[in-house]
């Protein structure tokens, strides 16, 4: 095996007892991007020379018997919409050409502080605003979306172009690239993660998390990232805790929650096939299935909506006005948008959220995670617009694509995507494990549980 | 001593030892409502019949051995925002004209818990929409303004006319009429008292408090309003404090902050003098003055409207639309105007006010309380509009009266006022401490300690 192909939990392993060295990982890392990269186009910068350092440093330190943890000497990749003092943080935008950061987002400096050693920062749709991330192929059909926002960050983890990767989530930036591109992806509990240096989409709604190839890389990345920061206003001063999942996986006493609505409406039958199989398989190891209604379905989009255009409009306004055109058309369209928005909207979307978020609190009483697919579709080939369901109704792939995770956004549960399956055309299909707010460790644990039954994917063929 | 001129400590007291039925303080203060109401005008109802019953309930209970607490049996006005099962809750308003509450508010229930017998609902400005009380004379000349929007109160509050009352405060509504009258008014730390089934004005600034004549008095109000209920969504659970402030007046080692800019800009030199004089007090009892900076002054008043009308309007949508005439014109005008707002407007809003409150909990790690006047000026000749300040500035009377208060709303800080004398016209003069979130404990000590100095006003002449 290929150092690239290590899991974050191999390597680490390999790196403590000395069988590997962090400048053999991220050296390897670096050729594969090198090999993959002009086809994938996940990043857009590779930071070879800072890579190195920073795995040379982590050989020294390791050499003179100071281990920072499971991450030291790790190669990661960062969405590029976070912060790194001295770097860019394109945004994958014109408007960003000139950018330079002086600072870490509280991010960046956790891992630096872990000893992560950072390859590159990682393609997003334009700020962030989309489902897609248009520069960047699928990781297992390069002639098929990567899904996005983090879709750089998924497609390089999926590629083996990063042992793990940062994404942001407001919609499902996170999750659905991460289902794309079958890898593992968490959004945390809202306010979990701080936020501080890192872009933002829309501060109500934005998240920040791993994209990972296991379940167990996702909690030793979440444990270096969690934790109180004044600086990110939502951060939340939570006790901490142990995120890694033990080694056991018996689910007896658990309770999934399986949606009898909403989730499993107009989802590809193929989707919702391996997603059943996977919760079946949840209950051969001994959780205990249970039916719940979600609440106030119909109000997910327009709340989704109505909360994050108009934040998302006030974080621009000043760039909009002095540089409309260096926008794509059509994020600077939303972005316009957003401007012509009334308070009295935007209240309405916000008190829709209080009221969800009460209602999903009291559904989730009966139940310790709730499973569901991630998206209701797998990768569509790039340049497709809509999708005709079996009732004849038409979507836009987007609409699609964010319609099962904005749920989590806007309550700010925690929400994960495990891998479960591929479909007959060879794309991923993903599962959502969502928990309740701060039961991160819970969903971790039920999604390691179902790893471990054997169901990776393993790296993605990336051509 | 008629049993309508004890506070609530020392009416608790007589109930306790038996000295004094709770039948008979509920029929003095009955009697003095109907002796200084014709002139007064402080309630929109009184409600002589429950008041009673309740107060026979407590005799009965008290003679069987079963003492609820300090309010047993103590006759309690309520802001006629707040619902009482089975009686109209007006806020003053035609549009509440055929308004029945169906159930009780979180601190109706509380105080009823307690053992408070309800003597009646008390005039706001319309849907506290005003720092007024058009209805209400001030207790202590008729000619002039109660202030508001919890005029009712604490007039009622000044004329013995209740041992306590409730108010709420959005922009400072419990500080401005309790300043006015001579009466201490305590705006808890937001989210400390749930809101459930109180009308509200706007959400995110929204308070409910207790109005008294000690701030002993305050204290044991506060002590049953407090705790969390998830009605409120805002409702925080904090852990339960021992309110009561001990015997002492030392205050050695506590660090008052005293502004240098903004809290003494443009406020009547008597007014200034009384607060400065206080403040002298206070180190006389051991406290040391420290001189801060409030920050971000500029954005007070923005703020503070940039949040409450568009907020003011939502609540308001539907009736607005459907019996606009019903309103009276100067909260019809606010409520119209908050419709243009956009949500860029109120987005800005609400980030000044994420950086102030950020800004504000810095300049308060240096000191415990900050004291300060709690109104520029004292109660204003009733029809007076404006006011032209040494500097030959004009301002609004009520945007005079809101100046000092906006900032504890803004930020959420608990914040009280406490008479410390009355001007050459004889009218009261107020000063507020401020404290850190969830401080209101010490808050209360430092008012405390200064009332045992004997500086409190007394009943007013209520005619």
């Amino acid at each position: 095996m290929r150092p690239y192909e290590l899991t974050v939990a191999e390597a680490a392993e390999a790196v403590r007892t000395r069988r590997l060295s962090p400048v053999e990982l991220v050296d390897s890392v670096l050729e594969r991007i090198e090999h993959v990269e002009p086809r994938l186009r996940a990043f857009t910068t590779v930071t070879a020379g800072p890579a190195r350092r920073a795995a040379r440093r982590a050989e020294d330190e390791i050499a003179g018997g100071f281990l920072r943890g499971p991450l030291h000497g790790i190669p990661a990749g960062l969405k590029d919409l976070i912060d790194v003092a001295g770097t860019a943080t394109t945004a994958s935008s014109r408007v960003r050409a000139d950018h330079r950061a002086e600072a870490d987002s509280t991010v960046a400096a956790r891992l630096t502080a872990a000893g992560a050693a950072f390859v590159g920062k990682t393609h997003t749709h334009e700020f962030a605003y989309g489902l897609t991330t248009p520069q960047t192929g699928n990781a297992w059909d390069l002639g098929r979306v990567a899904g996005g926002s983090s879709g750089g960050s998924a497609v390089a983890v999926a590629a083996g172009a990063a042992t793990f990767a940062l994404g942001t989530d407001t919609g499902g930036s996170i999750r659905v690239p991460a289902s794309l591109n079958g890898v593992v992806g968490l959004k945390p509990t809202y306010g979990l993660v701080p936020r501080y240096g890192v872009t933002s989409l829309s501060w109500s709604l934005d998240h920040v998390g791993p994209l990972t190839r296991t379940v167990e890389d996702a909690a030793l990345v979440l444990a270096a990232l969690a934790g109180h920061d004044p600086r990110d206003p939502a951060s939340v001063a939570a006790p901490a805790v142990d995120y890694r999942p033990g080694p056991g996986t018996d689910l007896t006493g658990l309770r999934v929650g399986v949606p009898r609505n909403y989730y499993f409406d107009r989802v590809d039958p193929e989707v919702e096939a391996s997603v059943r199989r996977a919760i079946e398989r949840l209950e051969e190891l001994g959780a205990r299935a249970v039916e719940v209604e979600i609440p106030m379905t119909r109000y997910i989009q327009a709340t989704q909506w109505g909360l994050m255009v108009p934040e998302a409009s006030a974080y621009h306004e000043r760039t909009l006005r002095a540089v409309p055109d260096l926008y794509a058309a059509d994020v600077r369209v939303l972005l316009e948008a957003g401007e012509l928005m009334t308070a009295g909207d935007y209240l309405r979307a916000q008190r829709a959220r209080t009221l969800m978020r009460q209602a999903w609190l009291e559904m989730l009483e009966d139940v310790d995670v709730i499973a569901a697919p991630t998206v209701p579709l797998t990768a569509v080939k790039a340049g497709r617009s809509s999708v005709t369901w079996g009732d004849g109704e038409v979507e836009s792939v987007s609409d699609a694509y964010v319609r099962l995770s904005a749920p989590a956004d806007i309550t700010g549960v925690p929400a994960l995507t495990v891998p479960v399956g591929r479909d007959t055309a060879g794309m991923p299909i993903g599962m959502q494990l969502m928990g309740k707010p701060f039961g991160d460790a819970t969903v971790l644990r039920v999604g390691h549980a179902y790893e471990l039954t054997g169901t990776a994917l393993g790296l993605a063929p990336a051509a």
